[in-house]
């Protein structure tokens, strides 16, 4: 079927002004402190696991998993800034289901935001965890023991075994960036890649040139703020920087009644693969996946059970067929070739 | 000397604005969630503390140290906030500190802020600390068993003797009503209660009831938001909560050139006992502590040594005084009388 000509043109002229909008943000963000030595593991940990499991035993894909919020300065010497709220749970158990299956996670995440395999340990001070015993060894209450141990061991496998890197961040200026470095190194492992975007990215930011210097004086009265949109980087992820993985994304909404209308719009707008939609007042025991064959509701199916678990079930198998289907569009143009 | 009634009149309004403005403030907040078992455990710590060390080896007095930045919700569903700034770092440092001085110690603390003793471990995935042996037993590696050790029984000490009592807050609703409720309960202390200050508490908020319900839509394009002022609570601290305590307030700014005169200003409007001045891009390294007998530079001895040792050290000798001085006026009123 044709394209309206003028309908084409539109939509490469919007395309244009994404691209122009996000250098414009790169240009202009403040450059990440230890590029070349995230630049360098980066590099190494997907050269590892480049490989893929063709027989070989290696990881079943490589998952970049984003969590947490990101925060928006609001001065250049940082004092305030407008953050988005996001414990970081969500992607934090989806890494260690990816893990358990066979995936190696690169795992961006808030700074202080919940980590992998820590999630049922205490909140506040984990110096609650502990006792010393009369030899002033260190001893686990019964009480937490077994999670305490199971915590430690799982988490010493995936990183003694090399198959989790983890990558801090804490503003929206360092978020974009990783994800770029992450997303174009990515690129080469072509389907096997996947993008689980969790995070909770901050919709409007003040350009670093704009912003005030210093603390902003709170003797002058009430303060007027302008923010501006941050660019839509999942349009150019997926344009640019990684066009064959499998891409995730998170709709958070707190009214029901536009949820799945702009997960909808998200799918189509930035060409995810999925769309997960998620209401603020219940996200931690239903989802529903949107893809453009449908719509499918994840329910929680016990108190014993977190949603990550059936969440990544389902999202393994969806990306296995995306590998399966690349490889046989491969297969048939090189018979036709 | 006799004060011009005008001037006297004019300081009674703005004392009675200041008042209206904190009820207000009070009126409209969303209420503090666990706010009877707060109240119960709060008056239970400053019972058994109120006896003083007369002889009893008690504590050498009661501190409330603050910690941390607060938050400032822009949706009453919050999913974006303004945030503060603050690790906690000296508040928590403070808090050893003071403990190790003989003072009982009330910690109202950001959530996810710098814990007391936590200060040296790593700040990401505590799991880092942990081996499992060949029995899965727990171990410490070499190179930080000695900090490890410490902290927890530093932390355990503390905790077990009922010296104590840790108070989270998120936003800035929270924060404020936890404060008045610490200091109305610790006025009965009289001079032995003391404030330190420390948090980073926001300058603006949004009313709850002017706050947007739901998640503010970015499609619409550029933000604009105003803010009002918080109240100044140090004021009412200082006039109506708990008029006899000593007060220590924290100023900070990135701007040097304002900030002695800005501290000054704090120390008269506020009658605090001392301000701690400090700046941005050295605050762990030199402070000012501006009294109305004049400025005293603290300059960290030592790579190994934090300032707020120092600090901590002459505040107890401050505060020392504060109560004798207080003592001794007791002593000629009942004499007078």
């Amino acid at each position: 079927m044709a394209v309206d000509p003028s309908i084409a043109a539109q939509a490469e002229a919007a395309a244009r002004r994404s691209e122009e909008a996000a250098e414009a943000f790169f240009r202009a963000a403040p450059p990440l402190r230890d590029r070349d030595s995230v630049a360098a593991s980066l590099a190494d940990f997907v050269a590892r696991h480049s490989a893929g499991n063709g027989g070989a035993g290696g990881p079943a894909g490589v998952i970049c998993i984003t969590s947490g919020g990101t925060t928006v300065p609001l001065e250049q010497r940082c004092v305030r800034y407008i953050d988005n709220f996001a414990s970081g749970q969500r992607g934090a158990a989806a890494t260690e289901y990816f893990l358990k299956a066979g995936y190696a996670v690169i795992f961006i995440h808030r700074r202080g935001s919940k980590q992998p395999y820590c999630r049922f340990l205490p909140e506040e001070s984990f110096l609650d965890l502990f006792e010393l015993g009369e030899d002033s060894e260190i001893k686990v209450p019964q009480s937490h023991s077994t999670v305490v141990k199971t915590a430690i061991s799982n988490y010493r496998k995936a990183i003694d075994g090399g198959l989790l890197l983890k990558l801090p961040f804490t503003t929206i200026f360092e978020y974009l960036q990783l994800l770029q470095m992450v997303a174009t190194s990515m690129n080469c492992l072509g389907h096997r890649g996947m993008f689980l975007l969790a995070a909770a990215v901050s919709d409007f930011y003040v350009p670093w040139e704009s912003m005030a210097k210093h603390k902003i004086q709170s003797a002058v009265g009430p303060l007027n703020m302008q923010l501006n949109q941050v660019p839509k980087m999942l349009f150019i992820l997926r344009k640019n920087w990684a066009p064959s993985a499998f891409c995730v994304s998170f709709k958070l909404e707190t009214d029901p009644n536009i949820l799945l209308q702009k997960a909808e719009m998200a799918l189509k707008k930035y060409g995810m693969n999925v769309v997960v939609a998620n209401e603020l007042a219940n996200y931690k025991d239903v989802v529903v996946m949107v893809t453009s064959s449908g719509r499918t509701t994840v329910s929680r199916s016990s108190k014993e059970e977190d949603i990550e678990k059936q969440l990544t079930e389902l999202l393994v198998k969806m990306h296995s067929e995306h590998i399966t289907q690349a490889n046989s569009e491969d297969h048939q143009t090189h018979e036709l070739s």
